[in-house]
């Protein structure tokens, strides 16, 4: 696990999940100096907040920005409307906690705040298990964004190629977790939950729940998830 | 001038600005219901909100949102950052006044309302002035913003064709005024000053004030603009 000693700087979107500490403990790994960016969208999850900043201070990084979004003005999905429901099974299709282009929207404030340090890196999270559902999540979808912050930004337009990078992207969630597991990540620190309390206690039955419970299992190690009392 | 009798729903990004109202005005005259979309992201020139509010009432559009956005976090522009003096002269190359990714920032959000009130068509008044200093004006950059959309949303995946209306993208300044007057637009309504202060009244020496009294001195038609006492 060799650092290589470049400092280049990288924007890290960091939600405060299991996924995004992953991506930042590779970035780091890669001897990038990280910029997290994290939003204040209105989510219910608001716990996640909590987690992203113990997070960027466990991993000291260069810099920390949680930018306040009015997404809650737009709503449309279950995480950012009181009105909607967050479901505690499996649907089909697009489930109702897709945040309508909440990547575009969050891969956009990473494209201009790597204008401002610099940065021609962006690192996101998705991987296999999202992008069975959003269509935000897919590899067809980060592709053409890449190619748009190309053509978009001061950066792009004066040759430096913008590279978003997805190192989860072919990842199941049990692989994710023993990458970091391998990284030294600890789980316990994040928040997935869809519902989670004020404490940071997962409901144990959301998607997110679910699909980070079942990583856990099929990878046989144990679920350091803080679970509410039901 | 006929009105096709569609409703069809399209957002209209709508900064306040000459370029922006002119755009509304001929969404409008196509018949479509629109969904007006502004931005307080710690600009300067808040009075082209009070324009936006203005404008927007005057246009009877289908709702109205200005989205607050925490671009003054991020910096890097004089129009966000107090620190970067707004230029009273012209500059080569991209100006400081290019707000790093905002349109990209600007079209997700909009990407994301069109989500939620199915819409298929958004405009943006970007044009041939604009794309002289600002990478994300060019036809190249919208061109692959609409790819992304229709890879990254849940209308682009059903098969909804999203489209990114840019109108004014060919027209000089002139141009843009003349269209405009056409319609009816009231160009004493709009704000367009980088400087304006609390009336909305414009400094007359900034890149915005310049190229607006520009376009009027080509056109030969009196400038309505409210400029503030010397």
């Amino acid at each position: 696990m060799e650092n290589n000693s470049s400092s280049r700087p990288a924007i890290i979107l960091l939600s405060g999940g299991l996924d995004s500490i992953t991506v930042l403990a590779l970035a780091k790994q890669q001897g990038f100096a990280c910029y997290a960016l994290s939003f204040d969208y209105g989510q219910r999850h608001n716990a996640e907040l909590d987690a992203s900043r113990r997070i960027a201070r466990h991993y000291q990084v260069a810099d920390h920005k949680i930018i306040n979004l009015g997404l809650s003005a737009i709503g449309g999905s279950a995480l950012t409307d009181a009105r909607i429901d967050v479901p505690t099974s499996p649907q089909a299709g697009i489930p109702v906690t897709y945040v309508p282009a909440r990547n575009t929207i969050f891969l956009a404030f990473a494209l201009g705040w790597a204008e401002v340090v610099k940065a021609h890196d962006v690192f996101i999270g998705v991987n296999a298990v999202d992008y069975s559902g959003y269509p935000d999540c897919r590899p067809e979808f980060i592709k053409a964004f890449q190619d748009m912050a190309n053509l978009g930004t001061k950066a792009g337009v004066e040759g430096h190629k913008i590279q978003i990078h997805t190192p989860l992207i072919a990842l199941s969630k049990a692989e994710i977790i023993q990458k970091g597991l391998e990284l030294g990540v600890d789980y316990a620190d994040t928040v997935s939950c869809y519902s989670a309390d004020i404490k940071g206690r997962a409901c144990g039955v959301c998607d997110a729940c679910r699909l980070r419970a079942a990583g856990f299992q099929n990878l046989g190690v144990a679920d350091p998830t803080h679970y509410r009392p039901k």
